[in-house]
């Protein structure tokens, strides 16, 4: 006998917040890739921190947060399920979790795998060494631009004993041709520093450093728009390290930094960045065994949301198709 | 024999903060309601909640957080408890509490009384479904303005079988002719919704809803003078939900949506708003069981006492009477 | 192009644990009710509670908590997952939740429907209420017998208007020849009352009620065989209110009592009623706000999982089928 | 013109539990000492520790907690609040809480208050030192015998400057003639020490000190019995300190000593007790800023409510009056 | 046998932040006080303190989050350690701690010493009442200039029978011409109290008192300019309050008022006072026991590092030698 | 000028405990090994962790809750720090952390250096993996009886691609022949496990595998004896894991597993093993960061304690020398 039941794999938007399997912005649960215009994945790897860790139980906690999330988007008043098919592909499977360089490669792989299925990919982390493998996925026809929030730039080089970790991935896709440093914007930057080698190569190498003082003297609206001065119309990666906020949005982060910006800053400047060329997004850094209350997986989630608004109106009525 | 015990009903202001029994402000406790002039009063309801629960025990913990209130305003330099009489009178007894129906009806029942006692009402709750009651009590000879802080509109239609919810109060109030919505502004609106019934009904019967966003552009300063506007020297309602802050400031809320204003904005509008003509008020929404540290109470007491001074002074020397 | 891309939906136990969506026991999510034995189900159902609230948020922490699950059990040897089909079949989809006699109807219908299918139910509160609309459409063909882990008889009448609430589901059971009185034991049971009637009610309706002072006197071998005797070969209905264990092991949930018994002489008495017939069973009364560090859905989640060993023998090799 | 206003200082106990100003056993408060035989007194002083801070604030949090509690025990059936008049008659009023000595005082002053009223204390700390300024004003008669819970002796000498501390209370006790430590037994002693002295002069002085190995491995029963022989007829005073509980059941405390026993053993002790010609009794140490979901306050409120059983037995029918 | 054991009172700062001993800022032990030029001081003392308590435990934690810090400056470049000898020259040695008065006695004797050693001490709380008898060993010369951020003047009078507590020490240091009110400044005041006596003071006798009406409309600029006219070239104290900031930056302290200024704002104020004449510093209140994930000490330890910065400058290449 | 300023590396440990640098049991920090008889070790790594992360701060928490331990142990009345020379020597220095081949290579680098000293190491993790290089620097002269309390018997095989990680050590110091599996026994083994290849490799290589049914049915007393009888007079290694503890005892561990042994429990077993032939000892797989109010690591601490006490007894008065 066939019953009418609805599998839990298919989320209603519309029933109470709190029911449910938890999915990432309550989008439902893909079965195959072919029916996915952008897929959220999760990619629950913290092995290449430095500091406090957890970030391994990101993407579980902006799954739960993700109950609190909405369709219309208040001030575009678009909504991007409507725009384009979205759907929880799952988490990056791992067999080899333990070995930070198999990891990467596993990473890549599943990217891999989502490009092959035209999927646009917006990923919720784990730490930041995940942007790496998820870039060499992605970047296979030359360097992309890239607007980088964070309190870090993140292009240090090796760390006890590994190339790869959370504060050199973007040293690597500049040398590895990923990304065009000179179509790169950091936005955020600030803290003590033990050796000054990850900022005088962003700088030595034409990255568009905003360190947090001037963000906070100039304003949201001159970032934006510096932001989309240096990226242009190039293909971006959008990249948001949670660690960019003031610990006080973001107390359940590896390595904060007090003195960023506010998550009414940060809706600010990704709201500006409409009608961008995104080939894809991350938010990463989450750790929720140092939050509080869901305060950092909420905003995190509320930061995917806005990420997969501006790639989702690139699928609007007049656009027909989208070539990353 | 008589001893000269001092009754724990009557604290004392100056005793050590951490001691005696917690009443809001240190208010001492209404043995009878003729000699009140401002009663403080707690409704622990949350029968109205969609998503996150514990708005119950908000007037418990704005008591207990209460013990940091002291007297002399900072900016005004007034002292609302020299200018009237303010007690705390208790919470609404409930007796059918589990039926949404019922409950609305003992809130009422309680307020008509607090009226009918010439005693001026500010409340602690419970979820925003509480305000409804209250302004059916209150609102007996036509409709009243109304100041409204909050990230919702409220002016939702019915969710889950009922009419009643803590989405739809100022819905039934404009309805049911308790609020003039070309006398109401919405202060703090932003997060995506499922559907914009809400949003639009607020906007075509008139209410004035200031988005988050011009807020922050425009300041403080222009929206307590918009709100001064609306108003005019109508009797007005204010109703604070503090989920109109951001979750930083609040994370004992139910639906907490990230980029809201701060505590320091929320004084400095509620401080532009002295000689108004209120006639009652309220704050809403705090949820202890996901607040950290007693933050989400004790910006609740604190508001809960700017808005006491702002009514006290109706009492002031000057004044001998107020006719709500 | 269809991708080799493993679903979602369809969890690795091998997988490490902290990755992939949270389901209950890990197990798959149904995506229809015809090849599941046992499933596993979600009632997010609060608003029967008389104090604490949060327990609508128990599914999806057990969920999450689950994640800790794994397969063989170490005193049985045993693996339910090969012995039969078990799913996550969701949580029950509520359209009336504000409404708590239609809520009871929405819960009957959904395990209406999951007997209708022949999967028998294994679920996660919720509050007790649940219980009774459960029992409702289990026990069509006459009372069936209890086993009942709770800190209260929970046989109490009505409270704040209501017929229905956590307190009351039991004496209803009896009253509408759901559970025979005479065969239902009780376990557990401390705390004052405000009354008597409800334990006054269980015992002079024959209910065999095991205060907590006998449990920890004569010790949980006697008090398991004491449970056989009383349900004999029955079928039987196994609820567990976690409110049982002491406020230690369970600390999020709505009326905890101290002096309760452990999570070790839970799993021992558990463990110790291998081979009834056991037409389904609960866990109730989680309430993930106030819980800390995932204890209470910890235990939740392996009590879950007990209760499915003990069904899922029921399916053995020796056994072809089962008639509840 | 009077309404029929209820007064909050006269909680209702049948009302929702998270509802109403919190009061000790949701007790009254009292407005004179005239119709009170029962006192439930707060000592919000916590200026004798030695190590972790907070118990100031233990009364606020047992006045919470205190809101689970209900009237009838279930092991006696008894109602204490039927069997004589019990009142919140408040916290000490202190006006030299700075000073450890002016502190002592006060205490000593409102407990001979009570005592003159003819009002038997029941108090709720507060760090230990307040033991002795209690036990001043009660035993003006003679030295009492006295029942002592607590993993520390508390018979060490001068600290840091200061005769008065947490942990030598019942070292002036002794020397004062208030303890008789023939008739005093200290029960649930362990921790290291830095130097053996208080536990020597324990023993020294003829207590019966039971370490919690004894009382791990004789049972409770076996110690009841020997509580019971040493105090005999006297008037007794119990002493509930609740870091003899293991740190499990009472994270919140200031000194926590793992080992310890638990709250059903603790119960079951207490429950013992029945008969003996109490004086008074407090429970202290509750350090709320380290506890954890309230578990230990909620165990401070249970204990209370215990202690108050015992001491309202002695105002039952058959008793038509107390001399203590 | 000798081995190479490197020992742990010599922290590595390049090895990973979880490992090693806590020490300030990752600075080694001092073995003695001969080679030390700036010495930070942990004065673990709060018996000051009128409300919440646990600013005792505040060197420890902001020891162990000083494990996030690091050397470079982001904005001056500079390395205080390379600037000058840096040492955790551990707390301040108590042996009378619970007498208020021989605990100012014993704070005063240490850092006598410490300036008998040409040790410019930079402290960690304990609560405000340690100012007082630092300032007493280091303003030997006659009165200091101060810059004091606080929510508090600090200049009340006695308090429940002690001329000495958190709320006081700059009246006394006034009266007993440490300091030089017209050459004090005190930043971010703000919150009610039950009298004006402290905020007259502080006005009668020359302080300049920026309200955080004032910082917040005139910005952190402003502020600046105005400190560094107020102080001139004086030797000058730094005291920052983090009460001063907003509680949610703050969570941990003891007198939280709400509407405070932000990290980044005490940043760019601390920031903006390089080239002064500074002869000390502290960071005071912090209280552990209410933070949230460590957030105010991290933030104390921060601001630990930028007064190291500020006082470290004197001791540059073209400075030879500094003259407090 | 040289004062009398004392080291803040040499603790009092009669100062108030909240005060001075925080080292393991308040021993000295050592500055060289050449003093030292036992050496109390930080072993900062968790990269070997299969679910929940945190370990890494395990040494961090454990030197923080050391300030409760004081030195007479209260059953034994031995002071291990009269017996011989105690010191905290740090934490196992990193240089490759993130590669899990070279953090074990460092680690056996930093205990052989230990041993060539002559020092006894007692360790506080990191997870369990640390125990395998540990094993490989004692066990020089042959396997080693073992002492195992855990909820898992740590004999599996790889995991996600390495050899190394928290479920594996004692399988590979069986293959290694660091350890002699017929004089190892495993104490509190229990939950459910996706296959059984780890506990048929401890029982098939000849473990004395006490699951916790055994140890609740049988009692402390009787394991102590088998354990006693296991290891013989045979050097023995001390390895507890503290999720062998119930997770309300050890909520701050990896891989919690409910129904486990008390603390009192614990204690009672290892206060049995005085007299062995210790040749060292380790606890572990304590997470801070999923710890409650300091619980976890103040059972961490405490045990540190007791199996210092068991290994300093070696060394005293009737002892001259030990040789493991």
């Amino acid at each position: 006998m066939t019953t009418e039941f609805k599998s839990p794999s298919k989320p209603n938007r519309y029933a109470p917040r709190f029911t449910q399997v938890a999915t990432f912005l309550r989008a439902p649960l893909a079965e195959t890739l072919d029916d996915v215009d952008i897929g959220l994945v999760g990619v629950p790897y913290d092995g290449g921190l430095t500091n406090r860790p957890g970030a391994r139980h990101g993407p579980r906690e902006v799954r739960n947060e993700s109950s609190l999330m909405r369709m219309i988007n208040h001030t575009s008043r678009l909504n991007p399920f409507e725009l384009c098919r979205i759907a929880d592909v799952g988490d990056v499977p791992f067999s080899e979790i333990l070995i930070i360089e198999s990891a990467m490669k596993e990473i890549q792989s599943f990217f891999t795998q989502l490009k092959a299925a035209n999927v646009l990919p917006v990923s919720v982390g784990g730490d930041h060494s995940i942007s790496l493998p998820i870039l060499r996925s992605l970047a296979t026809s030359g360097p992309v631009a890239m607007i980088h929030f964070d309190a870090h730039t993140d292009t240090w080089a090796d760390f006890q004993g590994s190339k790869f970790h959370h504060g050199s991935p973007f040293r690597w896709a500049v040398e590895e041709n990923l990304i065009d440093p000179k179509k790169t914007i950091q936005i955020g930057i600030r803290g003590a520093q033990n050796i000054t080698d990850g900022w005088d190569y962003s700088i030595e190498k034409g990255m568009r450093v905003v360190f947090i003082e001037e963000l906070l003297e100039c304003g949201t609206q001159a970032i934006v728009e510096e932001a989309r001065r240096v990226v242009g119309d190039s293909p971006v990666y959008l990249t948001f390290d949670v660690d960019g906020l003031d610990p006080v949005y973001a107390p359940g982060t590896g390595t904060p930094e007090i003195g960023g910006f506010s998550t009414a800053q940060a809706l600010a400047m990704l709201k500006g960045l409409r009608g961008l060329n995104f080939i894809g997004g991350d938010v990463v850094e989450i750790s929720p065994p140092f939050d509080v209350s869901g305060l950092t997986s909420l905003a995190g989630a509320t930061i995917l949301y806005e990420i997969v608004c501006l790639m989702a109106e690139g699928f609007g009525p007049a656009t027909t198709q989208h070539t990353p």
